[in-house]
């Protein structure tokens, strides 16, 4: 071990080999789940550095931990406890290498924190569509390694959408260099979607071409509608009457709503009564995008219909804050009262209203005490169906006791709509055996052979994502 | 080989194995430029019969072409000249599966002509945005296989962009259901991007799953500029000011433009001046869409800029699709001229200019009395720089004789830009020793690791898009 320090210190320098309570902050993620042991933390300076350092783990048989921002939710960023595993930290690759304004895209390396590259985009009068709650910490290459969703999926797709080009360190320490910002080149396999996605299972990516869309204008509105059904009509709607205009389109159930006004007394939903609430935002090509305009006419044309029952526009920026602070803050709300069982579900967008009676009625036929917290990103099927323990109980007790059982029926209930229980928080270690469970046997069986082809020797993130085969 | 022909009649029946003369369609491309074999073609009905079909072909060691509309450039889905492969013809998969107007998805089988799959997008008020001038005979199956391009990549990228689900037989026969409306699911690898583009090579289609957008309004306009930067100062301006309204940019040259007025005289461009021309396409998400409007504005203003010239807004239907029959026009008119030398070239958007001075100066310098002819999806990057015989020369003895050197030189220019020698029409056996060439040697060794993992036999597409290694 003392050897394989020496030789990575010869790589990247011994001030980036961190050993130790150095490591700390490294091996714990961010929410205290998960907490593992590293050999060491290893800092390079670039891909030539990462590149040098699989090749020399490889030599020397050390399992490898990519990690970014640590920001993610399963642990797909945490070395195991064995204490024999290295963190590979991208953190000093933080440079932002060339935004191209014309073009429409910018390219940066994999340790560039969101927000930064956000911002590095906007200097340009440019959108780079991702944004997510942690995106003061997470990183571009964790974001692509764990295809991250958001607030912006409905119109801009998934970190997966949003990549033009890629360089990845592969499992055997040569790089590929895939960071074109052409946008048609069609010749041959499609190798960096097989990155996106894989949670470093497949190699290290170390920087990225992106696309970049128009810096535009907003309107925002919040509406109590009839059902859910009458969101998803109304989503489908809007999206026809606006040219697809909507860029994020979130339900709020009157349980979450419940949770907020109760926990953060000082947030004041806009409208009181319903039963269920849409956060609608649209884009807007007019300059002055507050006035009358073709959007601000498709949105009141598609809230004119039986199905909502009440609605408002946000007439500036602090009203448009203000609703927004309502649905971002139902995660707080709901550790206030004592947390929740989480869920993570997508399904068909017409089976959204389905599954969210059907999960209910799940819930209050065997969990009746049990309080509900349903909200989440239906413009893309997205639901957080999560639980909250009973009034009265203790939280704690009633995750690791009576409630036990809810996840696998949430999970079941979405696995036989053909949905799935990871929309977009990944596999890492917390769902893989689950993945084992719910996955298609000949996706798996293609998956592990992906992974067995690509990193022989099993070294490139052990234990995350791919499903142990089961015994035959 | 009769056992064989047996085996897969018992399959999908006597009628559907086509042997002799009756193979004679399917054994040669749509130009007439790929001359192949084929033991038989077999026409299944079904994924289940297609499995079958492949596993009866792997047990006896039988290559397999799949085969859609068979309007492909790159002879990628014409059989060898042994005689000994079969053609897997997807055409009787030809069910429009499923149409979800709330969702904005459609469910095809691989043998669904493309404009059979517009109309029924169409007939629930949706756009399928793929479109490409072999539409109304090329199929689902190939488009993705050959990830198409087309029309409206720039507003909607190419068929790889309109995926969200897939069907896929694979080399051992097993049936890959990733046939998913889901618009989030991070369970696992992207397995269906590697399909996608794969020419064949890694399974055989057989159903998708696409997104459809909103059937909206269009803009279409026609503008002489200053030079090729101009047009793509112009195409960058217009996107910002219209939030991303351009469905199509396309440049044509004057080169071009002189081709269709002596070749279709009835054709008459809108601006008989000017060097540069470009034809421009957008979306408006108004009613009534040729009145004043945020769109019209954004046109209006981007069009009012110093590289503008002239510029022109069709003003009815019939004026637009006057518009568009020149454009078209010009392979036609190419044709009538005694054909060309034709180039798929792609470079970034911001090599656009350069690419084409340097490629002129080129031809210039070592084919002085050649002709030019210079357009295509600029908003792509995507070049067709056509290089016809000169005026009084014999065109086939030119290309074979003295203008045969003209496409190494145009593909070694876009290769130095870190451009791409197939933009949209992929390699299949036409590019395959260009894609051994020019490609990344990382590249090519990890698609090699991919096709021999899933393809261990070599039977799917044999000699299809995958380089052969060099010799150590």
């Amino acid at each position: 071990m003392q050897q394989s320090l020496e030789a990575l210190a010869g790589v990247v320098g011994a001030a980036h080999v961190l050993t130790g309570s150095d490591t700390a902050r490294y091996v714990v993620d961010e929410r205290g789940l998960f907490h593992g042991r590293a050999l060491a933390v290893i800092r390079p300076a670039d891909a030539r550095e990462v590149a040098e350092v699989v090749r020399v783990c490889v030599a020397r048989g050390v399992g490898m931990v990519p990690q970014g921002g640590n920001t993610g939710y399963c642990g797909g960023a945490t070395p195991d406890p064995s204490g024999t595993q290295v963190v590979v930290s991208l953190e000093r690759l933080n440079a932002v290498l060339a935004v191209d304004a014309n073009a429409y895209t910018m390219t940066v390396q994999a340790g560039v924190v969101l927000a930064q590259a956000q911002a590095a985009a906007a200097q340009h009068a440019r959108l780079l569509p991702l944004s997510m709650g942690s995106q003061e910490s997470c990183q571009i290459g964790g974001n692509l390694s764990t295809n991250a969703g958001g607030l912006a999926v409905l119109k801009y797709g998934t970190a997966r959408e949003l990549v033009l080009g890629l360089e990845v360190v592969l499992p055997d320490g040569r790089i590929l260099d895939r960071l074109t910002t052409l946008r048609k080149d069609n010749t041959g396999y499609d190798l960096k979607q097989l990155f996106v996605g894989a949670e470093g299972t497949l190699g290290i990516i170390t920087a990225a071409t992106l696309k970049l869309h128009p810096a535009v204008g907003r309107h925002t509105a919040w509406a109590s509608v009839r059902d859910v059904a009458a969101a998803c009509a109304l989503l489908a709607d809007l999206r026809a009457l606006s040219a697809d205009a909507v860029t994020s389109f979130e339900y709020i159930s009157a349980h979450s709503l419940g949770h907020v006004r109760r926990a953060l007394p000082a947030l004041t939903p806009p409208l009181a009564a319903g039963e269920h609430h849409v956060l609608i935002e649209c884009l807007d090509p007019e300059a002055e995008p507050r006035e009358e305009s073709a959007v601000t006419r498709a949105l009141a044309q598609a809230l004119d219909t039986a199905g909502v029952e009440d609605a408002v526009l946000a007439q500036n920026e602090t009203q448009r804050r203000a609703l927004w602070r309502i649905r971002e803050g139902i995660p707080a709300a709901e550790k206030a009262l004592g947390g929740s069982i989480k869920h993570d579900v997508s399904v068909a967008l017409g089976d959204v209203p389905a599954y969210v009676e059907r999960a209910s009625a799940v819930v209050r036929a065997r969990w009746p005490e049990a309080r509900l917290s349903i909200y989440g990103h239906i413009g893309d099927g997205n639901v957080h169906f999560n639980v909250l323990a009973p009034e009265a109980a203790d939280a704690d007790a009633f995750r690791r006791g009576e409630g036990a059982g809810i996840s696998t029926a949430l999970h079941d209930l979405a696995h036989a709509m053909r949905g799935s229980f990871s929309a977009e928080h990944g596999i890492g270690v917390l769902k893989r055996d689950t993945l084992g469970h719910y996955g298609d046997p000949v996706a798996l069986d293609v998956m592990r052979a992906l992974k067995e082809r690509l990193d022989p020797r099993g070294l490139m993130n052990p234990g995350k994502l791919v499903p142990v085969a089961a015994a035959v």
